[in-house]
């Protein structure tokens, strides 16, 4: 800890937390106490693994009694089915459902953070400007519950290889448009660098995300080629693709955000990884990619 | 030839024109042969078929004795390892050499459109921003000499999925303002669905590159799921995906374009087939989703 914290760095800002989805394999107990050996203060469980560990208040005891902070819940919505035109009031009421079980979690987690993939294009439909309606029919819907409850709604802009099938959000941009009817500590947005480190208005979005007080999760993995067979599981370590972190990290710390910086990794190599390599070298590219110095 | 024209389509506008890359495994006679079979009115080659059928003024009279325009021919580009900040004279040099003798192919061709693929960040670089002011700057020298030959460079915006390592500019809206320096005749844009049938941004940049002039060529494939291997590959026909195609055409007959729709499909399974049945599904398929009647 001899190395000069970056004067612009405040130490307890941009720590570092453990996206479950990275140790894949790894159980929630386990993924707490990685964090915990390798001084890393933040978790950020999927729902799967809250549920594998017991539900959500087993999860918080589990979790507080490693003293880390849980910085979102993975994840809600896939509302392009229950809430578009066509979708039955049985879908309806299952969207609905599952994405209120989900801010329950939350909050019981207490994380005021739950991340939305959105969703893709309903089975058979081409019509994206309806998919898009439905997401903000479903937030409208959503955000007075959420807000009871103290959490707050994340949409997350996915890769556009994603938006035929996981989500017709696509940059950073058009989240916040789908943000704005609603209050700051109401609807937020997810920056992740992997979806939108190439949109050429992302310096602009992301002062405009930090302006509007939105940012709700800045997450960092790496783009590398080839895209793996299952499109979905390209993500890498920060610094093995092609990705400049510097700017970007920059630009969110410049746009006010001062929270955690979340690891969320699909690949199949790294999930075939011993999960304290894996957490041991995550903390590694923290420190040489993200914030050199200070509080992991 | 029963089914009436749309009210809003002028019947020699939207007739169809096959890109080369649709049926890899043809020669140029062949698939010339086999436009003029079908009815078809345009053609867009690539530079290796030209040159393989024994450079371009031989190209010129072989695709004159079918009577058929061409369209585009593909491509220039490739700017970012020869124009930016660390590229190397011989790679400067070598970069203009090519794209000059792309535009003298152009020129003998008869085609007004050079198609550019701008090229993606160069090897071990990670910095987009100098990578598309490369472009720009390629765009700064070639112009003059595309000018005097009667051929104005055609930016193709490609998914973002390529931007690494195939092209730096991604959306239509970034397209436009790389060439908004230069004339309308000077440096046009690409419309092509695979690559920005996801764009939040699409209508209102279709309307733009309309009002400024800029439309070179409006393509068509379609996005077809899963990925295929190798990313590149995973363009399938019109119909076989998951775009809407109907307001796309309308929007870029909104914005005046009357010109040619090029179909240009890079995937395994179509290039295995016998181009006479690929051709002829080309022309089945534009006739369901893109122009119901009137001339090919």
């Amino acid at each position: 800890m001899t190395a000069p914290v970056a004067a612009d760095t405040a130490p307890e800002s941009f720590r570092l937390s453990l996206n479950t989805a990275t140790v894949k394999k790894a159980s929630l107990e386990t993924a707490a106490r990685l964090c915990a050996e390798n001084g890393i203060s933040g978790i950020g469980p999927w729902r799967d693994v809250v549920e594998a560990a017991g539900g959500a208040q087993a999860a918080r005891k589990l979790i507080d009694s490693y003293a880390l902070s849980v910085t979102t819940l993975c994840r809600g919505g896939f509302f392009t089915t229950g809430f578009g035109k066509s979708a039955t009031p049985e879908a309806r009421s299952a969207a609905l459902a599952d994405n209120r079980a989900a801010i329950d979690e939350a909050a019981v987690l207490g994380t005021g953070e739950l991340v939305l993939v959105v969703g893709g294009l309903p089975d058979g439909s081409k019509n994206l400007p309806a998919a898009r309606q439905a997401v903000a029919d479903a937030l409208a819907e959503l955000v007075p519950y959420a807000t009871d409850r103290g959490v707050r709604l994340a949409i997350e802009p996915l890769h556009p290889m994603f938006c035929a099938d996981r989500a017709v959000v696509s940059t950073l941009g058009q989240a916040l448009d789908l943000a704005a009817p609603f209050a700051a500590d109401e609807v937020g947005v997810c920056v992740d660098t992997y979806h939108i480190w190439w949109d050429p208005d992302l310096y602009a979005q992301i002062e405009r995300a930090g302006r509007e007080g939105r940012i709700s999760s800045y997450q960092v993995c790496d783009w590398v080629l080839p895209l793996a067979e299952d499109a979905l599981l390209s993500r890498g370590h920060v610094g093995d693709g092609h990705i400049d972190f510097a700017p970007i990290t920059d630009a969110v710390r410049a746009a006010g955000y001062a929270g955690h910086v979340e690891v969320e990794i699909f690949n199949q190599a790294v999930w075939d990884t011993d999960p304290a390599v894996t957490v041991a070298t995550m903390a590694d590219r923290h420190r040489r990619f993200i914030k050199p110095a200070g509080p992991l």
